[in-house]
């Protein structure tokens, strides 16, 4: 049986239809208004509209960035979107005529690796999104960890440091604020300014304008085999490595998935989290240690678990 | 149906019959051996065969200290008895001629809580068993969270202060080291020393002997009114606060259960905790605050737990 | 014996005739020409021809944000303005046709609540300036410390949280980033975001946009008793005095000088500040604790320490 | 001119005449009756009547651990000794019928490198003596820094980690609990139990005791190359040049002479001391860097330091 996962991101709508196999049959895609409630819904119904003309679907699975409430019907907050309560799931049932579930982006993605991608073999995996923020998803005993109220697998903001690094939420020390893409590209910013000449290289790389640094250009630096690089890289990493072990204390996945856009970094970012984890976990002795993967699903992740999240 | 509940401590192994209510119908003891797996084996039996005598059960569920296997039968670490790499539940199996589930104490006496105590209404319960050490147990959606390898639920051993106080298990900075029976009376002893005025009514109460400051002299104090008791109480319930923040980040419950020996401080160890993980837990404004509540089931939560378990 | 003090700010440059008791008997400014040294320096000298119209003095002596040579004649590096490597005292004694020296700004206006001010008893006096940011001054045995470079007394850069918050000088966890003017309203931006209810009057008082609060709007409600701004200033208070506990330990002063802008909270932050290091000091029960006490030279603390340091 | 320096510690009274270049020219040894200050005092008047019997000194030098009063007569408390208030210099006066002065043992040993080892050069000198715990002494422009009450230079009590470690004296996170030979052992105590396979020679070489692994035995395999060893070392070192950066920021010294039974090791420790402060003191860029140098004067600086300080 076929379903649509929808993918609402800050700029764009992405739309697919899927197999039961995980795999994208059709798609298309519509810009996104971010100003506009209505708008949104308007342009996912549109490119749903577009897909059903071809394919006959069971439902439709809307993932989008923000908190979304347990029953999968309303997005209580979306930071980047203009949703405040909004019940988007009953919205778009009446624009499209389908079944609408809704949940929260990096769940979807999370769910698409643990049905068709690196953790198939999971019985409870963790899931991280390292992109310009920190995503996470958790999936114990085949079960997608929402939480009473949709704010499940906010890793983002565990406390790494008591007292430390300001954070946008309000809190400090949160764990994103020393694992994300963010993250990486203000310490190599800062650590250009301050004259590391461990850094030259990169800021060369950037032309001579530290204010130029971006991720991208991290990565690529670093698997060219820059030692600067890979030293940003790799204590973004050990970071990662340090909050998993707090997580695996709680939950012992068997499984950790690391994707985003700092994952293109792949063993560079994962193998010193992976070491750092395996010196911070407690019982390391005594436990079997989880496996670590990378992403495989790759951009449609999101679709794709949305989809299935559908069915 | 009745089951039979087995709690094995350090000095003492707890042995009930429990029916569907989780009321305990019959019970007896036995001490514990605490040198010789099969002794305490055989002292487990012994107390089944006494109360089998009476009793028709379905099978045994038996709750330990230490990292059971996720499959419930083998017992992979008890730090305190003499179990390595134990199948406890099929030696069990041979003397008692009935079913035998293990399961870890803190998890036993969390489920005894979501299933007949303090979160009956909870769909996603957080217990934390402030004892010596400090235990915990997830309830999620119904499923008790044991992980891949049954070492889910170490609450304890969460990092809360990166390079912070060394813990038993070899890290540093534990959570445990910050809020436990141990960690109160140590902080109790160090500030007593290093002159602390507010807590002169304590080292009185002691006999003006430092040394003999204990857990529940701490307690009585409190509920007497002294502030320094109170204040060492509250400093434990804000780190309390602090780690269920990060916790709630990952989990989102609805109810946090806060038990063990400390707990008999009640508010005065739960109001602080509640109110500093209202501030620390992000999306504050947002998100449901969970419920609050002190456990109820008292010392045969493990019995019970495991009984329930065995069914 | 007259002298000259000149304070070079970010805006402006203030010039004053001091006499041996410290009293300033004639004083003039300028506007602070940023982009130009030379600029920067032929207004010092007008403003000294202007005053030397009048007075006899025997010296130069100017303060200025940034590092200064221990032989006090070179700014190494002045953050703020155009310096670098700058010979400042021989050329503005080509100018003046006066001895010239140049003290770090912090430095001067310390020395001259050594000599004048709040610690005229005192034998070794630390004193911390809460502007914008923190400034420290160190005066041991009647020597104003400035170590092998000039760069001594640079409080705001001892490390107070490890992989704590950035600070502009590319490291992390600065005692700076947690008690300053900018620690200050930063923190309180952050907690009225995030939604705190007792930043509430604080937010209303800034008509409602929390993106206009500042410094003396906090200090004004704290001074008026509202128990959100009174908290903001306890919490930099109390971080002070963990920064002041560390020092200590190094270098036991007898008396403590708070100023600066933040300082007009007077006791609202001094005695925060005094009770958290009274409990952070090491052998307390065993030491005499410092006196701490209120800056009282003001605004022209700069000129009069200058000036007595040019003597 | 000669004079008489004496070192008195936990379990030796070491005397000895030194002359005008810190040579030792006759020296001699009592127990120590640690539970009896007359008893001490006694010891130390007849080994000084035995040593100038044959020489003619000017005055006598006492160091000792605690802290003495900043008119170098009282012993203010001493841990490990029988003092408390103690006006040891005239009870010596009235023995050894020379004037006698009194000081810290780390400030004396201190005093005796910058006089006449590694420090000569020093304007602005930093010693940290890392034995059991951690000591310090400062030389600025020539003065030994005491401090109001002598308590200066108590770098142990620096807060390296805010609620980090418990320290004897109270407080939590002092740095000795991160940099001193008892954190070193405990520190791969730790590991070892925790099954760090680096450690694993080390445990070894314990004979496969992890109690027996000390100080020495962790510096000899380190100096063989064992890279469980140096790690350790590297770690303890790492810790040390944060302090360092700390420190330097105040006081911005121009050589830091690392000394005390830890310092065996070496550039094994002094190597990632000196890596880890340049990158963590402020301003690096602009500042000249501190020289770095291992204590040359050995055992016997306390006595020389003394006996200088005693002229």
């Amino acid at each position: 049986m076929l379903s649509i996962g929808v993918d609402i991101g800050g700029t764009k709508i992405a739309v697919g239809v899927v197999d039961e196999e995980g795999r994208i049959v059709a798609s298309t895609t519509r810009r996104t208004p971010a100003t506009d409630p209505e708008l949104i819904e308007a342009g996912v119904a549109d490119a749903v509209a577009e897909l059903t003309a071809d394919h006959e679907v069971a439902g439709v699975g809307v993932g989008a960035a923000g908190f979304v409430d347990a029953d999968r019907r309303t997005v209580r907050f979306a930071p980047n979107l203009a949703w405040r309560d909004r019940a988007l799931a009953a919205e778009l049932e009446e624009l499209v005529r389908l079944p609408v579930v809704v949940e929260n982006d990096a769940n979807a993605a999370g769910w698409a690796e643990y049905r068709f991608g690196a953790a198939t073999d999971a019985a409870h995996m963790l899931m991280l999104t390292v992109g310009t923020g920190l995503g996470g998803a958790i999936v114990l005993d085949g079960q997608l960890i929402r939480g009473a109220g949709g704010f499940a697998g906010e890793i983002a903001h565990m406390i790494a440091v008591p007292d430390g690094q300001w954070c946008g939420c309000g809190l400090r020390g949160c764990l994103e604020q020393y694992t994300s893409g963010t993250a990486l590209v203000r310490s190599a910013k800062r650590r250009a300014e301050s004259g590391d000449p461990l850094l030259e290289p990169l800021v060369a790389a950037a032309g001579g304008r530290r204010k130029d640094i971006d991720g991208p250009l991290i990565t690529t630096l670093a698997q060219e085999g820059d030692p600067g690089a890979i030293d940003l890289i790799a204590d973004l990493g050990s970071w990662l490595g340090v909050g998993v072990a707090s997580i695996a204390a709680l939950l012992d996945p068997d499984v950790v998935v690391v994707g985003g856009g700092v994952a293109a970094a792949g063993n560079l970012l994962v193998e010193p989290a992976r070491q750092r984890f395996e010196r911070e976990v407690t019982a390391g002795r005594h436990r079997d240690m989880p496996s670590w993967a990378l992403a495989r699903m790759g951009n449609t992740a999101g679709i794709v678990g949305a989809a299935d999240l559908a069915r």
